[in-house]
């Protein structure tokens, strides 16, 4: 609910089935619960033993927090884990606190390294959240692929084209078809060798530094349901009034994104965003209007709810 | 000499001279020395008064990697500093010490927000490095615009164009001309938006988090050199054996690297690379070979080395 209120429709809902087989075939084991395995004052290691992603990056992101209370920032990072949603929502639940959140995952191998034509790095991803005064907070969510994977399932589901910046089918060739991407081509990184090196190094900081799966190691959500896909995160909470009283900082905050807001802007530009900003008015809309959501998803979602004896709310 | 080396000529002896004109204009402060300012367990804030750049992130370094010995994880951000040349000397610092090394600068404005049309962020850069065994260390040096700020001065020494994703002249409009892009226009973010976002994200955890410059308050390097320059760096340090024994990390790491290595390359690609491959490669031949200087720096040198009566080593 937290992505497709945002916008993000790549994570939310249409993830539902996939999340539903997995448990049910025990690729996530609902009982699970995460366990410390190593920590000191400022960091924790967690096994989450193959439980559900959602619940081992809540608590890893809720132990930073506590840490980062008493030390000033703490980094948790989490191995055994599974598909865990959209980052910002583990990155975000750091703001109450007067911090800034980051978030970290690791993903199935769907992306080659630069000049690569195999599969060795996941479309890894990192949010960060930063309180903003009077501003909604800033949230960068981005993933290391030029596109989020998920959104080559929409183009799917939509039977639309994409454009050929975003994947390679399995010959290494950029495609603009949805269904060579989605079975058997890779991502592009973003940004060329930059997007390659940010996605190793998050694959570092998540599967290697947890002891966790990495690069080939990793399952992608979508295929061998039945077997723990050893995903790994990592997430980090940092005090702000550490460095400066709260009420300073976030009049830096709006100063910095007022500087941004009153760029003069390219021709046929009518406005510069921050970000988080088009996801923070989408979920303001989608709040009042509701989520839209097509024909083909919601009789998914209506057989997954008579399967399961739940009643869609559409 | 650590950027020249590494073949990062845009940071190395070709700053000598602004450094200098700095140091005796008092844009740089020589004698003034880094103090804290707020500290806890595991972060500390330091004002480095207008002196060295290099001086106050290598004090902050050494900072973060005594605080994380104790705690496992610490990040330090410095304000009122100066140009600190190139991230990755001193994420590399925490290397020698079983650690993760990060650190980040801004810079002063050169780049605009995605849709703007004035300078609104520094091409900011950040740098990651981690041991990786038998392999060198992967050092992932990043700036967030299109290309360092400094090849366009490579390129108007040897007098060569630029590629057109580089730069923008003063209208908004890419440029093939360094002397355009250098004099009156702005750097294009790598990768659209992303890189855009990460430059913010950048400015924020230096600039607005320490209480320094930020954004159009931050002076490029080569204007007003009479004036500070208010840079603001973050560094931050990670010790593995918080998370398991070095020798398993190492292990981990040269796995993942195969894996990179290993990878079947796409038509007409000879090797893959990890980040900081070809940087070491560099540093092995040019500590054999020399490092090549064009004559114009040369000469610029040769001059500057007279008049503080220095002789140059060639």
């Amino acid at each position: 609910m937290f992505a497709n209120l945002r916008g993000v429709d790549s994570h939310g809902v249409i993830r539902l089935k996939i999340y539903t087989d997995r448990l049910r075939a025990s690729g996530f084991k609902p009982k699970a619960r995460p366990r410390i395995v190593a920590e000191q004052e400022s960091s924790a290691l967690l096994d989450a033993r193959h439980g559900v992603g959602q619940v081992a990056a809540s608590a890893a992101m809720k132990l930073a927090i506590r840490k980062a209370r008493q030390s000033g920032v703490a980094v948790v990072s989490v191995k055994n884990s599974n598909h865990f949603g959209a980052s910002a929502f583990y990155a975000m639940q750091a703001l109450e606190h007067g911090m800034i959140g980051f978030a970290a995952t690791n993903a199935g191998p769907t992306m080659a390294p630069a000049g690569g034509r195999e599969g060795r790095l996941g479309n890894n991803a990192m949010a960060v959240a930063v309180p903003a005064g009077r501003f909604s907070p800033i949230v960068l969510d981005m993933a290391t692929g030029a596109v989020a994977w998920g959104k080559i399932f929409v183009a799917q589901q939509e039977k639309k084209r994409i454009p050929t910046s975003w994947a390679l089918d399995k010959d290494g060739v950029p495609t603009d078809d949805p269904n060579a991407a989605a079975h058997q081509g890779l991502i592009q990184p973003f940004g060329g060798y930059k997007g390659y090196g940010l996605s190793l190094l998050i694959d570092i900081l998540t599967g290697v530094l947890s002891g966790g799966g990495f690069s080939t190691h990793v399952r992608t959500l979508y295929k061998q349901v039945e077997t723990p896909s050893q995903v790994a995160h990592t997430c980090a909470a940092l005090r702000i009034d550490a460095f400066m009283a709260m009420a300073e900082f976030q009049q830096r905050m709006e100063a910095i994104i007022q500087l941004m807001h009153s760029c003069p802007t390219a021709p046929g530009v009518a406005r510069i965003f921050v970000p988080g900003e088009i996801e923070h008015e989408t979920e303001q809309q989608r709040r009042l209007e509701g989520i839209p959501i097509n024909a083909e998803l919601q009789d998914e979602l209506r057989n997954l709810g008579a399967e399961l004896r739940v009643k869609p709310p559409f």
